[in-house]
């Protein structure tokens, strides 16, 4: 057990390090946050498929209840039931387009994480650093619960929980709890909890903050805690459910699904589901009497219950989305809470796009018009004035505008065009343009994978290390 | 699929060449055994302890449903359900006596088997030759389900369903099915089925064979047909009740088992089974309303059904014993089928020594004396007169002398006192003398290990091909 109470103090030291300018000490927040039991209790999996790079190397570390697909390095690390997926990294012979420049990728990009200790959290996508295309690190990192680390190589950082790092650079930085963040490059900086913040530089600039008192409510963290909130009792509450598909070698697939969707064996998939072409259920996933219509997906860390989406829907990492009616293409970002209620329905029309790290929490039946765009907190209709545009109306700022907490400078149009192209592009790497033939995405590549199980030593000196283990093709 | 395909050719070509003198086809024995969706169906595993050394490569095999303990390069091979227990090898820098050589060990010895297909095989012990003392080789080797390779290398060689070979290189050789071979060296031979063969050059020769007529009742082997026979259609009715621990990740341990003895979590363990101090169980032994004394072992493949063993009992490799009851310090040979009945109950006197593919297959109860050696087929009292001696009895053999079947050559005290010598090692090794602090073995090594699943690729070209997989401390 020691040898795991030696690599924390020392990823802590480290961190501490990097983030001794801004003066912030992690030792609190992080130390007693695992129990050490539960990181030998959890058998961590990867998975093998023709369709993906397969190149794992492990060494000196945990990695208890953690899922790996694609190529990953960690060394010296704590990976707590995270799940590292490199199925997505660029490709020897590819060229990395960046602004103006043609970069050439001499060899397969693999996320390297070193150093770091990562508590239930998702990395996945590849480098958009334009400085390091092949390496996709996460060096001297701690992360909390349910972040996401999406495209963002990190160096020095904590990640508080439910945040997000979206195709951003960090170095020396901390995110506050429940922040999402998509600027390019930052560094040195401290962001305060419930910061939504989207930057293109010379392009816009998208500013939204949650009131911290309205913040605890959802999530809440503290030194010496684990984190609190309506969030996180969510999660908490569903987590039973997953036991069953973690103590069993096989799974049954609970019902028919189409040859051109997948459903991973690790997703939690509850009566009355609906499962239709090119739709993706990823890992942690949890489906129940939900209906998905073609092309729709649901991302790790997703809950869909009692709701239905009609097709082509993004809900992305983290996702939340409870007792409601979701039109065609809606997209629902990175760890957005949508909890209505069965008096309560919440109705999102078609095209709709709500930001990254949006809670919509209503006691009262809501609808939101077709084409909107919705941000920050709503709990109810008035809510809505002061946190959505019709996407035509915000695609007119040509260059500064503030609506509630919400704060735009630059181009509306690039903003939104900048999003749809994203949301594209998740589609059809997702594989929901799939049409029998071409555009296979992880839909129909991820439908047959093998997992292998790996555990670490169960007693001795080396109690709770995984020995040093190489998959090559 | 394909890519299985053309290693079996392979494999079946070199055996073939290594056989040509003999004149021996192993193709039609071999090539429909298993189907090739079995292949691919079953995850392999492999432990990790702290107590064992730790040292797996795979590369370019299918492993369907086999296991690894220790040190083991598997290269272009096929290995379904077999265990490759390599928790025995010789250590570096250690010194391994042979005759009046004194050979140092210079590095860890490993378990390299390449070009090979095993079927249900158990390999285990450490390589005898003191030719290659670092290397225990199984290379173009085809052996049958539930053949024991036990301190064996092996080169160019067959091995019919349910035979031993023990302590001896073979080069080039044929071993019919339940044939058991401990002779140091053998090549360029064709072993007939149901031959058991013990011979210390210099000191004894042993050798009994079974009537082609009788032992065809127990196993038959013939080229197109999987082995028929009593002892096959046992295990394989079994084979249902071992499904649920390779189905589930974790098994509840069935009853106490006290601090010094293990039960490995891949034993089937039925109700009413006692398991005293030291007591080892290995992986795929079946317990059924069985008492194992202290110090009493049941190693894999062993099947031990409404019995009662007293204590320090050896229960080798793939022995049965069924409606019996067993004194202190018995041994069952390797792959001894012995069988009571509730009405008609075997009674094994203590320090008894059932020579290894011993079959006693009675209708009427049946007492053996304490101190006898057993050997062949005994399916009543009057066989036992041609089958068995008092071991005082057998001691006194000087020169020469025969016995129904069985015919002896040399020393009878030599015989009995390097079995004995035997028994002492094997319960030794397995922790049946440990004193809560002094002479570990298997049975207190074993009680904790990490099992880590592994499978091949799911589809595409490399179908039911393992990656390469390399697993160091």
């Amino acid at each position: 057990m020691q040898v795991l109470e030696k690599l924390l103090d020392r990823i802590i030291q480290r961190v501490n390090i990097n983030l001794r300018e801004l003066g912030f000490d992690v030792a609190p927040y992080v130390r007693e946050l695992i129990q050490r039991k539960q990181m030998f209790k959890f058998y961590a999996f990867y998975g093998i498929t023709p369709h993906h790079p397969l190149n794992f190397q492990f060494t000196h570390s945990n990695l208890a209840g953690s899922y790996f697909l694609g190529s990953c390095r960690v060394t010296n690390s704590l990976l707590y039931k995270s799940d590292i997926r490199g199925d997505e990294l660029k490709k020897k012979g590819t060229l990395f387009q960046f602004q103006d420049f043609e970069i050439p990728i001499t060899r397969d990009e693999q996320i390297e994480i070193e150093d770091s200790f990562l508590i239930k959290t998702l990395v996945h996508n590849y480098s958009h650093d334009p400085e390091t295309p092949e390496k996709f690190f996460i060096k001297d990192t701690i992360s909390m619960h349910y972040a996401n680390i999406h495209g963002s190589p990190s160096y020095g950082c904590f990640l508080g929980p439910f945040s997000t790092v979206d195709l951003t650079t960090m170095r020396d930085c901390v995110i506050g709890a429940f922040s999402y963040i998509q600027a390019g490059e930052i560094s040195h900086i401290k962001i305060d909890p419930g910061t939504v913040w989207v930057r293109s530089p010379d392009k816009f600039n998208f500013l939204y903050r949650y009131e911290k008192n309205q913040l605890n409510k959802y999530i809440d963290f503290t030194p010496g805690n684990r984190p609190k909130g309506l969030l996180f009792d969510f999660v908490e509450d569903h987590k039973k459910e997953f036991e069953r598909i973690f103590a069993l070698v096989n799974i049954e697939t609970p019902r028919s699904v189409p040859g051109s969707a997948s459903l991973d064996r690790y997703a939690v998939i509850k009566p009355h589901t609906n499962i239709s072409e090119n739709v993706l259920v990823a890992q942690r996933a949890y489906l129940k009497n939900a209906w998905l219509g073609k092309g729709a997906n649901a991302q790790e860390n997703c809950y869909i219950i009692n709701s239905r989406l009609e097709g082509y829907n993004v809900t992305a990492h983290g996702g939340k989305i409870i007792e409601a009616d979701l039109g065609k293409k809606v997209f629902v970002g990175f760890n957005s809470f949508l909890r209505g209620s069965p008096d309560a329905r919440l109705t999102i029309g078609k095209e709709s796009i709500i930001m990254p790290h949006t809670i919509i929490d209503i006691s009262d039946p809501l609808t939101i018009p077709p084409a909107h765009i919705i941000w920050g907190l709503v709990t109810n209709k008035k809510d809505l004035e002061t946190n959505s545009m019709p996407i035509s109306e915000f695609s007119k700022i040509e260059t500064k505008f503030s609506l509630g907490n919400m704060i735009f400078e630059g181009s509306g149009a690039s903003f939104i065009s900048a999003f749809r192209h994203r949301i594209d592009h998740i589609l059809e790497a997702n594989g929901a343009f799939f049409n029998g033939a071409e555009n296979k995405g992880h839909a129909q590549k991820n439908q047959s994978i093998s997992f292998n199980t790996i555990q670490p030593y169960p007693m001795g000196e080396l109690k709770g290390l995984y020995p040093s283990i190489i998959i090559q093709p």
